[in-house]
């Protein structure tokens, strides 16, 4: 692109770093950002330098938080016995939308990846383990991608925790509500099968 | 979303601002930048706060610059008898892109619209006529948008132009470069045979 402003293609540069942003977006929201008040530019400028300075990681499940604890972790009408595995932030604010459950979490800040470079000593494995022998936990829910490398994790931990007297489990896996037997996918529909259960455990629900 | 971190939600909530995105991909910037070193979230802050306090608009044509006059206005070497009219400075740029035009601009910074309630002095028209009386220009180019707003734009200058000596002409309509006629859509394939040229026209360029 041929830019009659060095200052506008600094900014197009600056923004098209943003994951899945190429120039023209990126153009797009410079051109947006030259048209708005002083007032709202300065507010996402402070919004954007808040994130870098004011969040930290949750000192007991690395969950984001504006304290050194995060809010679920300080709510103590939680369930302390019970904590849910994820991989990632965004996966507690999924669980946390449904408003079904009220036990802790912990976030592994990714899965076990061989292809990526990622290790066993690359994500809070070894964080988990000082949890399970220093919190009454009883029971660890896996709920993990359902990829090879979330995998590959939810059976290393298992392996890890095999002996701890703590209860280990795996949130279910089979049709997705609302979807159609014809348009699962074959893979889906034969883990369904074989992990079927009496009528009255799915219908009761 | 439920967010554990009001710092975080903050900052989704802004970037979401910008045009086009929703809270998910609001929220998938602000976890990237949170990833990102302070040098990288600085670069970014600064390129944007830069935006509003260092580009002015062209005070010979509204083209963006980070000088009072852009540098296509004082290219010495560019046809000053020639003054291309475009919508926005996103048509400058597509044309500088093709590298083929060497005249000047005029952006209008938008297209007469009655419907969101653009009239003719919300547009950037009696600058251009303006710069007609006191610029030695010869022939003026509409590179409006090829919809109701753009054409209604473009009868509506050729008329106040009418009688100044001025040439106006429009560039010109038809099939696409590399388009299959079968794939043109019906008006555009209508308008490409009522503008017919000669045969030496359309192909020794």
């Amino acid at each position: 692109m041929e830019y009659s402003s060095s200052v506008l293609e600094k900014a197009v540069n600056e923004l098209a770093k943003l994951p899945g942003v190429g120039e023209k977006t990126a153009l797009r929201y410079a051109l947006w950002l030259l048209k708005q008040s002083d007032e709202q530019v300065d507010s996402m400028i402070r919004s954007i330098s808040d994130l870098k300075t004011k969040i930290h990681q949750c000192q007991k499940c690395n969950n984001l938080s504006d304290m050194p604890t995060c809010s679920i972790c300080s709510d103590k009408s939680r369930n302390e016995n019970l904590v849910c595995v994820v991989a990632t932030i965004k996966d507690v604010m999924a669980i946390e939308n449904t408003g079904y459950y009220r036990g802790l979490y912990h976030v592994l800040d990714g899965v076990i990846s061989p292809l990526e470079g990622i290790g066993v000593n690359d994500i809070k494995i070894e964080h988990l383990l000082f949890r399970i022998e220093n919190e009454p936990i009883e029971e660890v829910i896996l709920a993990l991608p359902t990829t090879m490398e979330g995998d590959t994790t939810a059976f290393y931990i298992n392996k890890l925790i095999e002996g701890k007297k703590v209860k280990v489990s795996a949130v279910s896996r089979g049709i997705s509500m609302g979807d159609s037997i014809e348009y699962a996918d074959e893979q889906t529909l034969a883990r369904s099968i074989s992990l079927r259960l009496p009528f009255d455990e799915i219908y009761k629900h």
